[in-house]
């Protein structure tokens, strides 16, 4: 076991603000970054945790996100919201946003916020979970960079692509999915590379398209969509919807960030809200305590639902903090002496 | 092989609009369901089309359909229509339904179409066709009756649940899918059993909740989402967004019609329509042009769009007219003799 390091949520806060400031995030955008690494750090998703602090550090660092950025807010139609990010990240955004969304939803039954032109590196479900905190279903979306291939093609060209899923549960933790439309996670594939292992043969194939089992020449390859040509067709309809019709990049127009500031990280998100209180009228309180029964039988038979993991995390790091590598909190606390 | 009938388009309408009145359909529900069933099998879609004419008309014998409702329409809510089917066939509550759904996804930006308490046997893709031969990207899906087992589960309780997209090509044919979210419909199960074929046995569990490749325990036992538990979680959306938040039942809840009389096979439907021209106004066009790339990057590296061999179909139908087993010709014939 490698040694960890507990901190309570507000020193897992004090050091994110300050490792943020310190490589010059606004007060806002600090603010907005730290809520989302926090909520990730508690609910024991490691990778969208404080340890993406240092990405963010490199991304100041490279030039690849606008610290200070100003999103600007058009009041785009009844049902429809645009942001422009700016090059800033997209979470200051989604935050600024999401009022005047969660309004429109309420007064149309379905509204969109459109975030153009930002940095993103977070998961999607605190900002699903945030709206669904308010009553509403909410969907969010966003393309990342291309690192796989469309079913039967041969060629990195579609990102991972993830897509989430929120759906209010009164008086208990939402039904919350969050998936990339990848088979896994690149960071999965990067795990087994850093760790010598063999990766299963249909996560991806090398960069001549056969099917490979070597987390290096997968990751010079493509990585496969999940659930084959179907998980293709969803992937790809991410792009269309957080690209083309938001007036945004595809992810194949990205790369990451770099040192040599030629990156062009900068692309879309798309989250939407439907309001069952819009939909049902004085109904909606019946129709969702009736869902209740769909989440009963899926428990009921020994499946479990999407996030339970996460949620039980979330009662434990309430109550006692979060718990780090020491390594990681080294690391952090030397990006600001 | 065995034998083959070719009909004219005019032909098959007309055969389907017989055996549909003959039965007792209303004119407008006739119309309806027959310009469904001739758009599939002009598309090759053999499963959706002229075939499906059989079910209707047993459906209506079983008294599991209303064949002369009248859908009712109620303006919801800026962004959401409601129908009420009144258990007749869903196709004629969306004919009804387009143009004002349409009208508010124009001015909205985004819009809701939720058809409830309706007898559904359709594929879903005619229907976001008709939505963006207009210019409109549009969403569809729907719960079917139980028959798929969630990820981790042992027995049925999802539907085979499918969704459908449909995007807006300027001078061609549209990007389409439209997919059940079981590993494979639940009619391919049937076609190997009286093949007397074995299944793979990644498809389906016999009633022990044990993998099987005999498709008579196949269907007394659970299919498998596609994709894992991500095909999971989004057969779960389905369920939920057509069902609970537009105020009608879970896949669960229904039961296929049947000669006792004793089915419910009633449930809703939802279809969401996207304007790109309220997203985006005057930028509309060089966006929906730029969203060509990506097309054209998939069918570069010798990947296909799905429905490719729909459209080509369709291209020859419209030649050279739809071409059907002479025994299921014959079977039609005899329903009106």
């Amino acid at each position: 076991m490698s040694e960890t390091i507990t901190l309570s949520l507000e020193e897992a806060k004090s050091l994110s603000l300050t490792v943020l400031q310190h490589h010059g995030y606004s007060q806002a955008h600090a603010d907005a970054i730290m809520r989302s690494v926090l909520a990730a750090q508690r609910d024991e998703c490691h990778s969208h945790g404080l340890y993406r602090l240092i990405n963010c550090v490199e991304a100041a660092r490279n030039g690849a996100v606008n610290t200070h950025a100003q999103p600007s807010i058009v009041d785009q139609a009844p049902g429809v919201l645009r942001i422009d990010a700016h090059q800033g990240c997209s979470l200051l955004s989604f935050e600024m946003g999401k009022p005047l969304l969660a309004e429109k939803a309420r007064q149309s039954g379905l509204a969109a916020l459109a975030i153009n032109n930002c940095f993103h590196f977070s998961a999607l479900w605190p900002e699903v979970e945030a709206l669904s905190s308010e009553g509403l279903v909410a969907i969010a979306m966003t393309p990342t960079h291309a690192f796989v291939a469309p079913a039967g093609g041969v060629a990195p060209l579609l990102g991972t692509n993830p897509i989430a899923f929120s759906w209010p549960r009164p008086g208990g933790s939402p039904y919350t999915f969050d998936f990339a439309t990848s088979v896994v996670a690149r960071g999965e594939i990067e795990l087994h590379r850093r760790a010598g292992k063999d990766i299963p043969d249909h996560w991806a194939m090398d960069a001549e398209a056969n099917p490979t089992t070597d987390p290096v020449a997968a990751l010079a390859g493509a990585m496969r969509t999940f659930g084959g040509y179907k998980g293709s067709a969803l992937s790809t309809m991410i792009e269309l919807l957080a690209g083309p019709l938001i007036g945004d990049v595809f992810g194949h127009e990205t790369q990451a960030a770099n040192a040599e500031q030629t990156g062009k990280p900068f692309h879309g998100e798309l989250i939407l809200a439907l309001s069952p209180d819009a939909f049902l009228g004085e109904h909606a309180a019946q129709h969702l305590e009736h869902a209740e029964a769909l989440f009963d039988r899926i428990l009921g038979q020994g499946a479990r639902l999407p996030s339970q993991r996460r949620f039980e995390a979330r009662q434990n790091s309430l109550r006692n903090g979060v718990t780090l590598p020491k390594t990681l909190v080294d690391e952090l606390k030397a990006l600001v002496s």
